[in-house]
């Protein structure tokens, strides 16, 4: 491993320069540690891989706050070895989903804008030591972060005391990438003086008094590729419902014609909307979101897309051509801290179109993002909320039936809430599109049904919808079948 | 009725009055009609009345948005000549309540902070007569609102046509009280510039173009009072409960020793929390809210409270004195438009303790607000969603039974979930009080049984929820049982 000390600027912390297995005696039984880390980018490595490995021989339980979820198979490891008594606010890893699901894990399952709100008052406990992952740091004591911003800057700010991770596999011209703006504390805190997507507010690095650096280590171990499941024929067909209607939109007047900042959930349906408008006629478009994914650079690559602010960078086929050319990148992306990036104040001043991948949704529009039949975790509610609360258009979209058709994505009553149908706008799946505006409950169940449902499913649903309705009300159920889909499920492995 | 043309000081205005008769003949079949009124407070009166009685034998359906809930039985009136084929943002009429139930009515229910946005950025149709209530037309042409500001300035915005109603029975002295700030459409939207409670950002009046007001009448209907229940046992053990809540969390630092901004719901609930405020210890009590209710002025009054921000004074016992002695009360408080009063950015940044009644709650937190047995639209959600969704600590009260203890407010699954578990911090009943924050759904449920069910209903809540953990899952059901109380309710009458 290189420890390249000019990547410490401030002369004086090169005495705290240690090994990772040094660094860890600082870690303490019951202890919050907030560490970088989202969407599988900028993560701490080599401090959380030595703790799991000498919790194997000397058990330690924390508090693990990140940014989001973790690359490098962290969750994976802490969780084996009984490190993670609690998890907040995102994980994204199969045993870690194991063990919380067997409730031997506590997760705090939150909106990813509101754990460095929280802990700044009071409402959780904030962090004792932040591991912070790090290109370098600054002549003054900034500490320049990596791939995602995550929650690092208040974990900085509020933890008392800070290890530095410089991570030497990530390329020192992302120096100058980051946007670091920390909201003051309440009750003096003034508007956030962010008016355009690419818009610097804030500074290049996390300005910490460099007395609290307790720790410096170095690590040589690559953040992990992100995996996309290809494009089909299903993700193509929602990408292009999706698309012809901005096309309509903007034909009518009712969107502007760049369609205003576009936030994206991660993953293959995403991609492949992003993928359409290659091909759409739209230009100049702009994206304020969360991670900022392959296909956020293939749309600056073809000159589709002006900007991006995102709070990572989670790259996979373009990861070493992105950083082979950062400097054509540098000018048209900015990476920021969570609270900004998914800032209800700013997501409604600067009228967001959110997209989201739904796990399931029913007739009248509420969405699951969290729970497989209203009980099993599957990541957590992520940015979604922040987004789809205060967006402009709330967009969920989903494949219409899972598992071979064993799965109806459309079911009477969802098993879980995550959103609600005050806030739903537009639903997409391959089968069509159902616009929700302004509509009551009754008028959205025909829509949904109509455009939404897979064929297999639709007389079904129209058969509850039909009795329902006859024993009235607003939002007309069947109390005894609202959830005997999912029941039925659990029994009988099918929804059929 | 007498007709003060000295209310208009817009002289080339005098020509535009005539009856109600008169201008509702510019109301056409098939109109979006945006009317004043928020909390039945502040509403247009002749205007609908006459259109009430007019479309007994001239039929006429037309989309009803207004601020929220009216008085006056406007919405009976207009319900019962079946002029209202789409109603939103709120309402509280039994009348309608059973149309919308009954399908009759479509109702879009919305968070009071949205419909103005929507309006504006063409997600809904935005009004083509807008019927506005005001104390009087300033010199420059500004209508200056009565007890509610609403969503009368955006109304009055978008309308192609303004009919004005002055209120005859609201006192003049009103004028200077409201603070009328429109954000601008986006793109070219700023930072609303309100950072204290107290602050003025606006003009007094609503500004238009003059030349879209086609017709002005006069009326001498007063506002409805509102009528409170009183105070009862459980009321005032949960404002007990509530009020001890924030002694603890400002001994212990959490909390500033005013508290910070309170929101609060209307009802008997929030009356005997804010009661509870005055024999309290604390002072400096702000108020960033919806209704300015009695207790409000209660506040006032005894010096407890110095400022309490609204859209709509909603008076009862106190509606004399209040009038009477204006001048008192006018640098203590300001109505504003309701998406300023509701608005996401400014519930973040002043960072509102909101506290909202809710039907029921389930062990796992989340809320229903809305609807009797998931089906049943009781009054909507409100201004509860705006609050919860972005408040620093967002509270939720309710008594623990309902009907002589045949409904548990705390329930297995609620039957409708208007907030979900991701947003609540604080549940309050009569038994005591769950502190909900940080903590994982398992965590939750045996604090939600312990602190806050009915002895009557403990036992069945344990026995549900250990039975679910058997099963696993993040959060524990059984989706055969899960909503199963309240079908039992629906055949038997009883949860028991």
């Amino acid at each position: 491993m290189t420890i390249d000390l000019n990547r410490i600027r401030f002369n004086s912390l090169h005495e705290k320069v240690m090994s990772a297995d040094q660094a860890i005696s600082f870690i303490q039984d019951g202890m919050v540690i907030g560490m970088s880390g989202f969407g599988g980018a900028g993560e701490a490595k080599t401090v959380p891989l030595a703790l799991a490995e000498k919790a194997k021989l000397h058990p330690v339980k924390i508090t693990f706050a990140t940014g989001a979820s973790l690359g490098n198979k962290i969750d994976q490891k802490l969780c084996e070895s009984h490190v993670i008594a609690r998890r907040l606010p995102y994980q994204a890893d199969p045993t870690l989903r194991k063990a919380i699901n067997a409730g031997e894990v506590m997760f705090t399952d939150q909106h990813l804008s509101e754990t460095a709100e929280q802990m700044k008052h009071h409402v959780i406990a904030a962090p004792h030591i932040a591991v912070i992952s790090a290109i370098a740091i600054t002549e003054d004591g900034q500490i320049i972060p990596t791939g995602s911003v995550g929650n690092s800057a208040v974990f900085a700010e509020l933890a008392d005391q800070i290890i530095v991770e410089i991570d030497n596999t990530i390329n020192p011209k992302l120096e100058g990438v980051h946007d670091i703006y920390v909201p003051v504390k309440r009750p003096n805190r003034g508007p956030i003086p962010l008016t355009r997507v690419g818009e610097r507010i804030g500074t290049q690095g996390i300005a910490i008094d460099p007395e609290k650096i307790v720790a410096i280590v170095f690590n040589d171990i690559p953040d992990t590729a992100s995996s996309m499941a290809e494009a089909d024929e299903e993700t193509l067909a929602i990408a292009k419902n999706l698309i012809n209607f901005f096309e309509n939109e903007v034909a009518i007047g009712r969107l502007p014609e760049n369609l205003g900042p576009l936030q994206s959930g991660v993953g293959s349906i995403a991609n492949a909307v992003f993928a359409g408008f290659e091909h759409s006629n739209f230009k100049d478009l702009e994206m304020y979101s969360e991670v900022l994914q392959d296909c956020t650079f293939d749309l600056i690559d073809c000159g589709k897309m002006k900007f991006a602010s995102g709070c990572s960078m989670t790259l996979d086929t373009s990861a070493q051509r992105v950083m082979q050319n950062f400097d054509f990148y540098k000018d048209k992306i900015v990476l920021r801290p969570q609270d900004i990036s998914n800032n209800p104040e700013l997501i409604r001043r600067l009228g967001i179109i959110a997209i989201n991948t739904a796990i399931e949704f029913d007739i009248y529009g509420n969405v699951n993002s969290t729970h497989v039949t209203g009980t099993k975790m599957m990541n957590g509610i992520g940015g979604s909320g922040d987004f789809t609360r205060n967006a402009h258009l709330a967009i969920f979209v989903t494949k219409s039936i899972a598992k071979n058709g064993a799965i109806s994505s459309v079911v009477p009553m969802v098993s879980h809430v995550d959103h609600n149908e005050h806030d739903i706008d537009i639903l997409v799946t391959e089968q069509g599109l159902a616009d929700l505006r302004g509509l009551a409950p009754r008028e959205r169940a025909r829509k949904i049904i109509d455009h939404c449902a897979h064929p297999s499913y639709k007389a079904a649903l129209n058969d509850y919808f039909d009795r329902a309705c006859e024993k009235g009300g607003h939002t007309p159920h069947l109390l005894n079948e609202a959830l005997s889909w999912h029941a039925k499920f659990e029994e009988q492995g099918s929804m059929q």
